[in-house]
């Protein structure tokens, strides 16, 4: 059942420590077959080195319910389900602990469009959710970590298949696109871009958003009917 | 003589290079059989890539003699013993000059629990110890340095398996856990942490402590009898 | 047709993820025989693992045009035609996005000559460009970018082949050289001293342009005809 | 002619790209042979890659002049010659460019004693150079870049064996020890030294010296009579 998906979502999962965004099991990719209203995700903390296809978790999207496969599924799973639920234009997502992104996720900082290399993938700054409320952390703290993404982009009017990740607020990074392989593509350009972030406004403290055009252009050269970047 | 124990010890102490939280032998990690009242641990000075289970040295728990082992055992040894013998719940023990933690502890500051990442595995701040006295330096300096930690988790009355880490002051970190694998897994992500905290201030001047409730969740997650995370 | 510089620009291709300066495809190089008026350049959007010679791109130096290649040239290859036309002694261009020649584009800051490591390569600051208007920015963005590198080297009074590289304000890095080893070589050294730079100055915030005789002195002893360094 | 000499010297060269020290050729060690009055050096500008023992140029301690080698000797030879003229108890020098020891050196500042990872090594902090004059800078460069760390040295006499490095201003680093693999072994501990103390002293801005009892503990037991670290 589903085993292109399970392959793509295993090759993704693979692609984080490749990608040096993982310590030890720190970090999970789904993918989603919307026919089939199914996602498959990661089990929990099983090791990179020793993944299968077949340890790959199918879950039901409508019921949160495992479907299939014998480990349980990410703990993070139904953070997934939200975001599938909600944002129905997206095919894969990832939560990572990457370094540079968590750190703007622990100081509670949305991270500004500084460059071209941020325009390049995200249509201005990438946000920071709000601090979530005691009752939000003790009842169904991962399902409504979903909801407070959702709320945020919901509330600054993102559409997330522009603004493709969040920083959850004192946790790290999840990170979207429209598969699984692509959401992973993105997370990477999020840790190269709060990397830089962090030392450019070391360098320039009073370093403002970059200038509309530039990030229009960029985004646009790569995204959308008039792009023209790549073969 | 405590032949699985010498493999696992060896182990742990190759897994040091393989996290990159050691340069040339600075680094030593032991585990202890509480039965038999004994310690195996690294020897001194000795290169990790020729190091065998055969150098690993057995010393004894409550004499501090070695009683088994053709090498001399860590000069950290007499730390390790203090700990051991103070800290029951404890089965392995690492000490490390990894690059963040150290930065930490020769600023001379506690690390405090900024986000998720530290909350799994740390419930609250990483302390940093006082200052040794002279005289504690030139007497039994190694033991000693045992007995302020121990006297840290007194004072600020911390349970040894709940916050798994110190920072030595002007030094380095300790951590240790249920055997020596996983007393370096808790230095790996305390050299994580420790990354991660030193630019999430520079982020956020004003950081404070992240919320009791999200610390409570995430480390309650995966610690004690409610935990649901792995497998 | 023109096989030999096809087979040295993939190489210097090839070089940039092997130093560490590009992640996926962010970075082209190209190499240009002047007697014939034509350039080499990296397909856009290609994968380094998979790049083979054949799919360099050979374009008009003259019209801009591609002259042979089955696929589309880098979409910079207009930077780089402005490059050559009017930097004559330049033999081969390459753009990266690395980290920290990129921190200090987006700072907006030129990256003064602060060390000897500097000095061996680069003759005084690498300068950082102006803004580009959004009049630039809507027309032709590569091309213009490229005009802009030409008005800053004109009105700085720089020679290109002196100071081999530019920072584009909120952009990143282009460097260049005798031919496409050389320009990569010269995008190394920028990255290592753009990384030195930016934690020099936070060590010492007075930091003022190393002195004048140190300059020439290291960089004259490399080049030039009473250069003694080398075999 | 010297050929164990030779072959440590190159082994202790390949050194330094295997501890990441060096960037392209930017580094070269020596070893000297006391009795016979010969230093070994690394030739000038050959790539680490492809050097043999035979690549070794044989340097006259007294004349300076090449006594055997088919290659021009290291550009910086006149500096090791300087060094083991005056520092009779050294037996081999490394210069690098490595980033943070570098970093200090062009910020213009000594590495202050900060922990017990600098106390294992350098007993007190490794000083930064005066400017050299701009006749100095305009004559016998290399050698007088020499006499300059020697000036330093007796104006703050310091023993070289007890502090085997230095920071040459607007420069970077030069190490020594008993041999070569010694001198790149002190290198390798000041670059780490230097990195955590960067960052160190922007966790805390007041740091003052590390105490003195706790720098002679840690540097006298790995060091002199009474020394009880290794086998």
């Amino acid at each position: 059942m589903l085993e292109q998906l399970k392959e793509q979502v295993l090759a993704a999962n693979l692609d984080l420590p490749a990608h040096k965004l993982v310590t030890f099991t720190w970090g999970n990719v789904s993918g989603v077959d919307r026919e089939r209203g199914l996602l498959v995700i990661k089990p929990s903390g099983v090791e990179y080195t020793t993944m299968a296809a077949q340890d790959m978790v199918v879950v039901s999207l409508e019921t949160g319910k495992v479907v299939e496969g014998s480990k349980k599924p990410s703990s993070d799973t139904p953070t997934h389900l939200a975001l599938y639920r909600h944002f129905h234009t997206i095919g894969g997502i990832v939560h990572t602990h990457s370094r540079h992104a968590t750190i703007w996720s622990q100081a509670g900082r949305s991270l500004p469009a500084w460059g071209t290399t941020h325009a390049d993938y995200f249509y201005g700054s990438i946000p920071c959710t709000r601090l979530m409320t005691p009752e939000e952390i003790r009842s169904e703290y991962e399902y409504l970590t979903g909801q407070v993404i959702i709320e945020t982009f919901e509330q600054q009017q993102l559409d997330p298949m522009e603004v493709p990740a969040v920083l959850v607020h004192s946790h790290g990074p999840f990170a979207w696109g429209a598969d699984a392989a692509d959401a992973v593509h993105n997370a990477v350009v999020l840790e190269e871009c709060a990397y830089m972030g962090l030392f450019s406004q070391q360098l320039n403290a009073q370093l403002g958003d970059m200038q509309q055009e530039l990030l229009d252009k960029h985004y646009l050269r790569k995204h959308g009917k008039n792009s023209y970047y790549g073969q």
